[in-house]
């Protein structure tokens, strides 16, 4: 099958084009770049030196002629675009009968008002907002493998929802509010140069207080109320969850462990007992590391997870692959 | 005013003699490590290379006759040791006069309890803990210029109870658990070699959860119950802590920004308004940053410290400071 | 084919255990540590939690019924030991009929002096420095698959070597001595706990001045009289090379250029035109990067490796991919 | 004295900023950016959060009337600029009959054919190349305190004119040309929003071969050929520099030595001895670090500098100094 990458020049879209290229059953069929960018023309590896013999494909511009070559030759469009363009983007493309798989949020979201409030836009295709499978490849596996659209879940939503999911279901959660503290790496903050990435301005601060766009994916995909707070840290890549839970009364040690057990043959989940996750050990790895502890109804849920795979391209590769019916981890784990 | 540095070797203890050396009014008499240390005869700068032309004074062994030195010549015993050995060396300079400022935890508890449940040993000189002054520069002034024995407070509790002491004393806290998430720099963990500091190990991790010994060090300085969780990040200085505080119901954001006027004035305190604090902002620099940002009755404090300025030798310099009867920040601004 | 590793708990040793578990065609049979390490009985990933669901076989002490078991079912055997260990444990597993591949620098010189003056002791088996083949696979690879032991090459020479054997090769350089300013990330200082690898204390140094013993290694190799100067620099992996070299009178471009056309088809190295190496394109990556600026006789040339993969284990598994017979690049690119 | 800082939005303008308001002789009367700058208005500390309570100093314009104010109250002007917007700016502050200090590269070298060929300009004003004194406080004092025009050195060849001119002026330097090896941080790339300065982006790479514009700068002031090469690497602050000299035939270490000693009673200077200068020993500090180790004929001299410091604002704080006729290290040590 042949996946076209729509954004390729991105952390995201290079990511992604390289997991493509090194899949069995995949063929990178175009890297493409907005007609404006000023990587048009380059080779990926030009961007991204580590790609080199590898990745040596030129960036195309996304002209009235690319959409021709895109329709005739691919099977699977990925979108690695800001949200907006994402929008605006997916509807082509769907018109075109292909699979799209948007790794934007511009698809994650049932409401268009939570679009005006935290994405700052009215969306323009409110039809295709039901009508989008929300890409969480281990709990949404069925809806993916048969929608035509799918919003690919944001990083730190992926963390968290996987870190939180079986409890909800579990019924284990008390009704307060959780408390989500997030720390991510910088290459989510995009490779656009600005003086907020800058090497030397980069250390370890809190953001986004009570409005990012997270919030409100986590709490429309979990059901359950959530503060979330995210913080960028001095590290390139991966994003560590601490998560601050109260359950309900007389919950017992056993009844968590049994609930995390839906996620226990997971090829891509490892449940880690008493060992905390760290940054280190999700590096460049496609995994959620989850642990946990609990002192009577107070739960302390660690995830991490590379921003860049299990938080993107990673798990979009989960979804193409659920989409042609193969093993949700093909290409990513040995 | 001749001050010595026992456990000059470690990161807090050569940052207190730099600031010492510095200092206008006082006079580093001696530098001692253990009589076992293999730093011993070493110059603190032969250890630090920053310092080479500043701290070029030998390591001297705590032999006997270094305790006759120290008893002739020294006006104030700073304890730069594990907690254990501040515990057992402090009544013994006590004994000669001396004030005594311990950087170690050895002394800020109240509780013999907390020291077998928290630190691991029973203590030997509980008769002690009533009598030293809790080193908490803004808030406890007047003990401190008055006691024999200062236990300069704890790193992360510093951070948490400047963050937090403002809206405990104008009774704005709700009944719940306060939430603190925070994140120390690599030399809170000491100079000792080990596999956990390699630098190819840290990233960023939680650990000690539920039972740091800062738990109760919080709770008893703050007067409220607190669950703290800390995590080791990839930097090496500073602490950030994120603090998720219920507050009372009706309580408006003009009662808390008037809570924290108490502070306005303090020299080593920054209230940073709609700014968020950051390691950046506070490393290599003697103050507390703090900020907040509320929603109803949720409010998020957040505060941040260089854990070897503010977090020990800056504000065990505030305490001496004290001590003298000279402004508490001399020494640590301009 | 069944690989056992000998010190797998290092750096070099459980990268060359992660390398082995995803080949086609070797299996990994034993990690084994001293019979007094502490991380005896540990899994691999506990020590590397990036390896968690890889790597989680025990690390067995090198006991007697350790050397039994080898004997039984290993076909290789990969010492990842100290240099003094390696060449007592080298002829043992040879007596079994095992071929070994040694990853130290223990059978890598041809002279015992050279081992008396870079490594500090006597070599206790010189007869077998001249059978060993040294195993810088683009460049030995005939002597490689025959021989019973490969020494492995270092990681600052494999570099280095691939750099300039072809400019020695097509009779370019002068006679003067070559100078090589070399930097290495901190995975090259081993994983022991040492103050020297503290997070707070590595920054960029030099160390090593004119008798670090890479220095020999390479003159030997080259044929050619080298001036090698290392540095640690603050990064987890990866080595660049900065390299004086001074050309015959007259050689022109397009004969350096084509001096380099003898690694033009190598899969592992990576010609870069008018690029720069860096420590980012090359970490985590199999390859050697190359490149070189010439201003009249003066040459530079720049070449960038990961220590821990073409520095030691991926370089290691190409030989064992030699003495397989099958493509040297085998398991480590696509 | 007044001092006011054009172009103090960057990190050398702001690294003066703080030193000129600690200085205990010196009044910050004025920080200045371009009428376009985006930073305008802003406060130093909105951009140097570290610098909060020190420097609230508004960013102001420089406009028609900001040249009114500056001829009005300033003594000593400092251009932190773009080396051609240096050029253009010194001659309007001279003939206000103000002391210019210019940290950019506008005035440094004496020939115009240079800057055309480094500098990519023709020099508008080369009646001031032979007027301007360069600015290497422990070489030039006089010239520097008489002239109206100080061209305070570049960072580079701070740290190769210190380690180097002590041996040119002994005679001991043979005719070889001298190779600087050299790593600066990423400050000295600037504080402008860049992909090259993206904290993903760094690591650690050289640049600017044969042709960098400190090559000419060193080879005019030290009188002897070198071939100088850069590295960016991925740390904020520090130069590190390792520099290979071919000595006349038979000099000793003796006279090695001695030739030092002209350093040896300089403030600012630390000669190491038999110790390796690292970035981690420099860094915020405002010295020149200098060590050395011979074999034969063959010197390794290393130097290592703050590059904000020494090597731009801190020397720039030593010319002031000079032009004042107090001690050069005033306000830089203790």
């Amino acid at each position: 099958m042949k996946v076209v990458i729509i954004g390729a020049s991105g952390y995201s879209g290079a990511e992604l084009a390289s997991l493509v290229v090194k899949h069995p059953q995949l063929t990178l069929a175009g890297c493409y770049v907005s007609e404006q960018s000023l990587d048009k023309g380059k080779l990926l590896s030009d961007l991204y030196p580590e790609h080199l013999g590898l990745l040596d494909s030129p960036l195309l511009p996304l002209s009235d002629s690319a959409y021709n070559d895109i329709e005739k030759s691919a099977d699977f469009v990925c979108l690695c675009t800001d949200h907006k363009v994402s929008v605006d983007l997916a509807p082509r493309f769907l018109s075109m009968g292909k699979k799209v798989f948007d790794l934007s949020g511009g698809y994650r979201l049932s409401s268009n008002e939570d679009y005006q409030t935290y994405y700052g836009f009215a969306h323009q295709h409110t039809e295709l907002l039901s009508e989008a499978a929300y890409g969480l490849a281990e709990w949404n596996s069925e809806a993916i493998a048969k929608a035509q659209l799918v919003a690919v879940a944001g990083c730190y939503p992926t963390a968290a929802l996987n870190a939180l999911k079986p409890l909800q279901q579990a019924g284990l959660l008390a009704e307060q509010t959780i408390i989500i503290n997030a720390v991510s790496g910088v290459t989510g903050a995009g490779r656009k140069a600005s003086v907020a990435t800058h090497f030397c301005e980069v250390s370890l601060a809190p953001y986004g207080l009570f409005n990012h766009r997270h919030s409100p994916e986590i709490e429309q995909h979990l059901g359950h109320k959530v503060l979330f707070t995210p913080h960028l840290g001095n590290f390139p890549r991966g994003i560590l969850e601490t998560i601050y839970v109260q359950l309900k009364p007389g919950v017992t040690p056993e009844q968590v462990t049994q609930a995390y057990q839906v996620l226990a043959d997971e090829p891509l989940i490892r449940l880690l007992g008493n060992k905390m996750p760290s940054i280190k050990g999700v590096a460049k790895q496609p995994y959620v590391d989850i642990a946990w502890q609990q002192q009577g109804t107070q739960l302390i849920v660690m995830a991490a997870i590379d921003n860049l795979l299990k938080g993107a391209a990673g798990q979009a590769l989960q979804c193409i692959n659920l989409a042609m019916g193969i093993a949700h981890s093909t290409g990513l784990k040995g």
